[in-house]
């Protein structure tokens, strides 16, 4: 049984704490966070505590916190020589003090609060300093997911990257879909059935034979038709620039 | 029983045309293609031609070819009085040819001929001259769809313009993502969850409830690692427009 800590108590540490819970090769021992109410969204069989004065023997610390606190709470950890890993896509591995020994264990998905998620599908990047600890922290990856991959600091900072492009922007570009719908009250859930299959595309196809519309077809009027009922609109300047894009990838630009 | 002539045999002519012949409220009478070999793809049970003057009579004409081509194809129409129909989202009902009654009929998703379609969540988006047209095409749109609505050519561009956003733009970025990763020989498989995660959050959450990310909460040492990642990239640029525009719509712009 591996005996994990977790220290953190927002979406990642939660969600976390959740899977390892429900899985038979993993005790969490102890959720560490300051602010005892951060800690009562926590299944009550796991132990807490608001001191890091207590923190209790484990096999592998999680910190799952905020990225750019990583560094300084690593160091501040009254423990030694431990294996300490982040679930940081952005930061390197070496941000960690030299106190413990390193580790990343890094579950490329998006949490939120209030949507419970499956873990088994999510690739787990994991990195460590030597053999013996990525065995450790692969059998951890293992417990909860099918997807664990050894990924390097550099990779994954692209690996983060490309999430964001992904992730972040793509959930902007539904904003402004929901946003524009809005002006002439319609509904987003119009555009939902569009939006799922556009994902769904891409589990089966490469995005570029996926790629429609009137950037790609070079459909000149279409978009100044488009412009035109963006006149005064906010989103102009991106609707502009992400046809250009689409235009020159296939060779309009 | 509805009796309906497909004219054109692209995508979404195609695919309507499979979703009619599972319905038992439709009956394809005809499809044609100026082009044979176009027509092949079609079931055998239904009768096609390549010869405008053979068509057959029916209670709607259904045009689905190019947008561009709508305008002089409806002029060409050997027929008079009969209720014509286009697919188009981004085409105004009064495109259509004055010879026959008018009418829009949108389903607003993306087809690919590789890969099937669900027809029953898809919004069909309607359009007709008068009321009894309406309730035609209602009829037809009852039987393929749970989700047929009422949609005036002006509400249609917008919404066509908000699925360029959602769909068109949305799958560009896929295809960044891609290409970040194979720069560093990293499988897009590894992104295949959280582009899943990222539209299925939006089926129950407001895009806006769904935003996370260094620009989203103004993380300027992660923005400036990315910048450097893309310091010879051509997607720098982009990187930065939406960045800004996410920076901007949460008060750090």
């Amino acid at each position: 049984m591996l005996k994990v800590v977790i220290l953190g108590a927002g979406n990642v540490a939660s969600h976390l704490c959740k899977a390892f819970v429900a899985s038979k090769e993993v005790s969490v021992v102890q959720v560490y966070h300051r602010n005892k109410k951060s800690l009562h969204f926590f299944p009550t069989e796991v132990d807490t505590t608001t001191c890091l004065l207590d923190i209790k023997d484990a096999d592998i610390y999680i910190i799952a916190i905020a990225d750019d606190a990583i560094k300084p709470f690593s160091k501040g950890l009254p423990i030694t020589k431990k294996l300490v890993v982040h679930t940081s896509g952005s930061k390197a591995m070496n941000k960690l003090s030299n106190t413990n020994r390193k580790g990343v264990f890094y579950p490329l998905q998006t949490f939120s609060k209030k949507k419970a998620i499956d873990f088994s599908e999510i690739p787990i990047c994991l990195e460590a300093e030597n053999e013996t600890d990525l065995k450790l922290l692969k059998k951890l990856g293992d417990a909860i997911s099918k997807n664990v991959q050894i990924v390097n600091s550099e990779k994954r900072a692209k690996l983060h990257l490309a999430a964001v492009f992904v992730n972040n922007f793509v959930n902007y570009l539904y904003q402004v879909g929901s946003d524009l719908l809005l002006e002439d009250s319609l509904s987003f859930d119009l555009l939902k059935p569009l939006i799922k299959e556009t994902a769904a595309k891409i589990e089966t196809l490469k995005p570029t034979d996926c790629q429609t519309g009137p950037a790609k077809r070079n459909d000149l009027k279409t978009i100044e038709n488009h412009l035109h009922l963006l006149e005064d609109s906010p989103y102009r300047d991106l609707y502009q620039k992400l046809t250009k894009a689409i235009q020159q990838n296939y060779n309009h630009g």
